[in-house]
């Protein structure tokens, strides 16, 4: 509201109580010049209500909200729904031109405005996280086809080579980001040492001269994994990178929660090749599924990879990220990962207890901070059932049915063949592993009443299965 | 957002498009700059995004929402869930203070705001249609507690006094607010002319005489009701109370939606007494139960009567009128008024052809334009059932299963005591009609899709009944 | 969603999670059913989901939610803007009947369960909070029209009666609902003992006996008010009001957040006559200003104010309740309350220390452990300026411009005509007290965050004016 | 609401009230149940309601929102802010799984429903404008990475192949689509006949000679385009491509709502090869940029696109259709078709009036039946000024002005560079046209008020710059 409106509202009103509520107006205007110049996230969290005006103000630069527009183009941005209209905030024109997916749309200031700052702000959270990146995209897909458009790009820049170095890790979105980009896979096996699986970097180098650098888009690693596959030695499969001149790429799909992993890659990054990082927002910043982070030092290749988006797209993962950054503010986003390694302390002992009451043991995998496998050496196996199958994963079943959610029990005896590619033992990440486990997850936004529900049933269930 | 905000904006994209997006923004502040000043019905009405972009500047405006503040006293608007907080867009102070209904409040600038202006756009929409008034106060409460209120405060200003002379029409609550007020209705007894029943002021004035003017706290007449009964004669009635020096106030409930009770009051207020009018927010604006509008042209009563309210009071009807004002603008509003004048007369030709068909008629009340009568001679009554009721009140419950709401059958023979006083043939506003009937009405809202449902239900339910 | 389609469901996604989810489903159902049955506060607080998902269940059981409905009655809840449909959850017919403000409405039963269910978890509140009731209404309007209402009926009971026996209180609101019932307050002065005002227990017999009993609709005492006044002694009125045979109504605005409150009043309730309790909804349990609760033992009285009020209301002020009552659940009512007590501990703490270091003293009140006073003898009183409120009213405007809210000084000097009435030293509630003084509030919801800073701003405005 | 619980209200109201409201319950059962069973859009839009009660179901269906549910997977679907979980009604899980973007996922039974009903909603849709395929693929990404999603998989299915034949079409898009697929396209210009630039068949056929149809992935065309440029000949190279053996992609992006395009690909469909069909969720069916349709008669192909699609994907684009699907109702849906039929008559009515008034005329391009052309011939050429753009496409920046979007201006002298390959005159479709013009478009949801208000500035602007 400009002065002159304040002045009408002083004739409504009595002058004294316009002026101390033109003070909070001009509160919020401090606030968004803060986020307008700095970029970064807010000291403090906003409340609902800023970031909803906010969002209003940003809504009526677009040109869809214009009183008295004619829209004679093929594309408005007419919203037929209310209920539409209002979950997106009335903006509806999405992100990206066909140039560029952050290049700023002449019809929708306003939502470029917050596909630009969310930028920023998702720069300024993984500082805070102690990324030492420079460059930074925002892409409204997952991560595993976030992944897809590194490759693509890539592939661009080096039209000849078309296979992917790929360090063992069975998710299977990992593997098919290669396919979709039409290159080809070649697994790294991994090593057993002693818990710990982990990467082979003996059979990376051999294979790289097998192949040769020139025929090699790149090496994809990764970092964030279940226990006891150990995140990637980003370091030194960097170093290797450099030495061949390949490109590197890191699915660091949920690895923004954890210290140890940033440090990894930063290693990475100052030591050797680490061209492109890639994070999805909803496992590290508690939005819905939809958006990823693609990040590093090398500016001009990720303004490559947003040049090849073609056409627009969905501002919704932004906006998500926009309204959630806002509202936790550094102190709120710092809380959550303080909270979060806490949890993992905190986890640990309890499932230490638990595991030596029944005999088993927390697999010793110090350099998986997220993950945690415990062995499940215990579970009763019918010996007229040779479907060992049957028998563990009745233990996951248990919890499942007990609102139990995301818990993972590895039985060792899978082979199965993904993207054409047969692999032993899948779920384990390496071929034979000393033990069945069950693995769990100490991701942000867990409490500990969770953590304490899991202990409980787990016991439950183990007893019961025992 | 200020000048200062948007040039930083202009650091972020492109300063072509910032420029059209803040005349954007300025055409929203042209538009709160007209509402501020004006206080009228905009010309068109606003779109949802301006409506909540405004209702969010006034929300922050109001102290509950001010960054940083510090509440100490025992009353701080602290809202503690989340969808309560949304729903009352942020707002929690109500209206009013101890000494005013209408007063200011130091804590909510924003929310006051609101109030005034609603206030406004209120009086806008009477001159709309056409009522001659200049003063005008909405009270959070529903049309009997606003007369109660009235009734309280005319009892003030004539201690002594303690009858309400009341011409008879058959709905509790007009009955209900005198007791409310500890008051004495004296029911006037209608009279029938042909078909239609109406106020018999020779009546009146007898029992004015026989009371004795000094201990009638004011007559109590009602413009919108049921057919057969017509709207009170306001005109000759306020030349009575005129005459009398009797206070008047006129129980308006449904009103507004009708030119022809306009001019009946107008009449009354130009050539008699006519001191307090009342009309129900839902009924007439389209809002959810809960407001009421006391007007007329009495300004230092008017006041008299927000002085009296103790205290503070819900803000909720105020917003949702507040919100309803804005949305409909002047257009919608006439727009809508202009409809019902059409469906009324659709809705009775309609009705012309089915009654001819059934040989029933449309009871003859032209002078009540919001209600139709619809004799229900012929329905079928089992002579080995006494319980007239049982037969003809049959067709409203099968109405009533076809989802048809708010018609009402009168079979004319129930005798009922409201608050103390027994009625003959309660219903039907008078001792005896000449016909057990149906009514039906055509308010502000309906549709003529609605009116062909009913038409063919009703064609049904009769036939199927008789 | 019914068995059938839960079948079709499966139809269409995997069997197996369509059990899952069905359970889920269940789940709300269970809870749905204690709540239906039960009638309690939840134990855990629902989520915003599931609230949501009951109030669409209530609003699809109102009339004006059906499919193909037809509405040919005078009011049928059609409302015209889509923002005041969502934000009223798609409800819109109010609460009560023209014969009963609790009535059970035919064209809206969803609203209507609401109403019913929101009264038995606000007594299941007042019951976590000691209150030894078993009746309650509530009212749609705040406390002072609430006030105004049962005294309204009391007077219809004793209609020869007109006084009000009133301990005096100087918050205008207390006063003044006496008189908008057309009702006459007697003032019963108070009396200083040490730092405490307090009711004269000797003068209010003696009043009495003065007026006599049978012309005196009731006594209206205060139990929440500002430091140094404490609340009434509600178990000695009592026991004045039954000897004496006269209504006896507690003005208990925000007391329910305070346990000796409830045991004072439950005093009363036992051992004298406590007819009716009146309380605010917005300051106890922290919904937006707009109801009230009216309660006690004696079920036909209040039977008798829901019958006494005319016509419909706004259910605003009760969805806001129901709302929050949901949300909030037992576990969270209770810790609001407990934290409530810890903050007044820590708050008198802080105070303590900070009255100390500039030679005040914490007014010595224990018996009201909701408001605090602090003394303000040192403040600078300008020997030229006869007007002492400019000098240490100073001290207010200052505290207010940093944004501290409801913090009120007191100067001792101010007499002023309320109601018709002149007191002495208005807002003192006594002819002549010893000292200035400040009064802040441990409400329900104030945080220790803004107890801190508090005490900062209010040592820093003290210094900086004397 | 179950029978039980329904039966508990009755204990709470009046059980004639329940029973009447529990109907209104079965009636949206019934609802859900002809949704879920036939799986088309609704005969009668659904209301707000309606939809919120729907998706408040499926929300619960999730497993993030089960009651006392323990997530220890590393995704939980936590979400932070409160803003983002109601804009996303509770729902956080996307869309599909690491094997199949169409899967059903097991922690989200509701979201996953929704997928595929919309899935269902959206072929019904395109059923009723007279696409006559059978299967369809929405993805949550536009049109343009839709189109490389499908190049993507034919250049997967044909790895040796590396060319796609591309007549012109100068949208950015278009062509960009085919590079982030990093396939080499293949321009074939155009051909003016009289006003119209068309394909030209000889030339596509002399390239797939040419270049061999072993090595051509397939052949992009397009259909909505802005005059002068018709829609390519779906049937035609649809025959073509059969005779070669090559894939047929048809990029419609805003075709959908033009039945000449459906009648030109379901010949493509019946007499020769059409693969896939791409089409804009927002630009056909009112929703905000982010999603697309693919969809053809292949239903395996169909199947890989959507196992191509690596890993989850944001739901937003499905909900937002979802909700919009259920909104419109198949009479919702038409009667936008219907009257964007007759605002496209209206359109050229207004303008063939305007035109001959300013000695202009309409391009004559009947087969383009949404976007017309209007020569600028007589606009005012500065000769000092070389520049023939600052000339002419100030009408553009004129209108622009007067909040005229969409509107282009087309002044034939523009040489560019796209995607590394030179065209003459972009922005023309062709090397040479007679004459510059401005282009409009009559798209679904436009109004004739639009329409006037843009014929009036136009000629405004026009007579200005002349």
């Amino acid at each position: 509201m400009n002065q002159q409106n304040l002045k009408l509202c002083s004739e409504i009103i009595d002058d004294k109580y316009v002026k101390i509520a033109s003070n909070s107006l001009n509160a919020k205007e401090k606030l968004f010049k803060l986020l307008l110049s700095q970029r970064q996230l807010p000291e403090e969290g906003f409340d609902d209500l800023t970031i909803e005006y906010l969002l209003n103000i940003f809504a009526t630069m677009d040109t869809n909200n214009f009183v008295n527009k004619v829209g004679v183009g093929e594309r408005e941005s007419r919203i037929f729904s209310a209920l539409v209209q209002k979950r997106n905030y009335y903006m509806g024109h999405g992100i990206g031109r066909s140039g560029d997916l952050i290049a700023s749309q002449p019809k929708a200031a306003g939502s470029s405005l917050i596909a630009k700052l969310t930028k920023h702000l998702a720069k300024d959270a993984l500082k805070l996280s102690n990324y030492q990146i420079n460059e930074l995209l925002i892409v409204p897909v997952a991560t595993g086809m976030a992944l897809s458009l590194c490759l693509l790009t890539l592939k661009s820049l080096k039209p000849q080579a078309k296979y992917v170095l790929w360090p063992r890790i069975d998710q299977k979105t990992c593997l098919k980001c290669i396919q979709t980009a039409n290159l080809i896979p070649i697994v790294i096996e991994t090593m057993i040492q002693d818990h710990v699986v982990t990467t082979n970097l003996d059979i990376l180098i051999q294979k790289i001269n097998e192949i040769g650098p020139d025929n090699i888009v790149c090496v994809l690693s990764t970092t964030s994994c279940f226990a006891p596959r150990i995140p990637d030695n980003i370091g030194e499969i960097a170093k290797i990178c450099k030495q061949f001149q390949i490109y590197h790429v890191v699915n660091n799909a949920y690895g923004i929660q954890c210290n140890k992993i940033a440090n990894s890659i930063n290693q990475g990054l100052a030591q050797g090749t680490v061209n492109l990082i890639v994070s999805s927002s909803d496992k590290n910043f508690m939005v819905p599924v939809g958006g990823a982070l693609i990040y590093g030092n090398d500016k001009k290749l990720i303004k490559q990879i947003s040049e090849l988006y073609p056409g627009r797209a969905s501002a919704a993962p932004i906006l998500d990220l926009f309204i959630t950054f806002l509202s936790m503010g550094r102190s709120g986003y710092l809380q959550l990962q303080k909270e979060r390694v806490e949890n993992y302390i905190y986890f640990k002992e309890k499932l230490q207890i638990i595991t030596q009451k029944i005999s088993e043991q927390i697999l010793n995998t110090p350099k998986n901070s997220i993950s945690i496998g415990i062995s499940l050496k215990n579970q009763k196996i019918d010996q007229n059932n040779q479907d060992e199958k049957n028998q563990i994963t009745k233990l996951g079943a248990i919890l499942y049915s007990k609102k139990v959610m995301g818990s993972r029990v590895i039985t060792n005896k899978k082979n199965k063949i993904v993207c054409g590619i047969e692999f032993k033992n899948y779920g384990s990440h390496c071929d034979n592993y000393f033990t069945p486990y069950i693995t769990v997850a100490c991701a942000i936004g867990l409490t500990k009443q969770e953590i304490d529900t899991f202990v409980q049933e787990f016991e439950k269930a183990y007893t019961q299965n025992t």
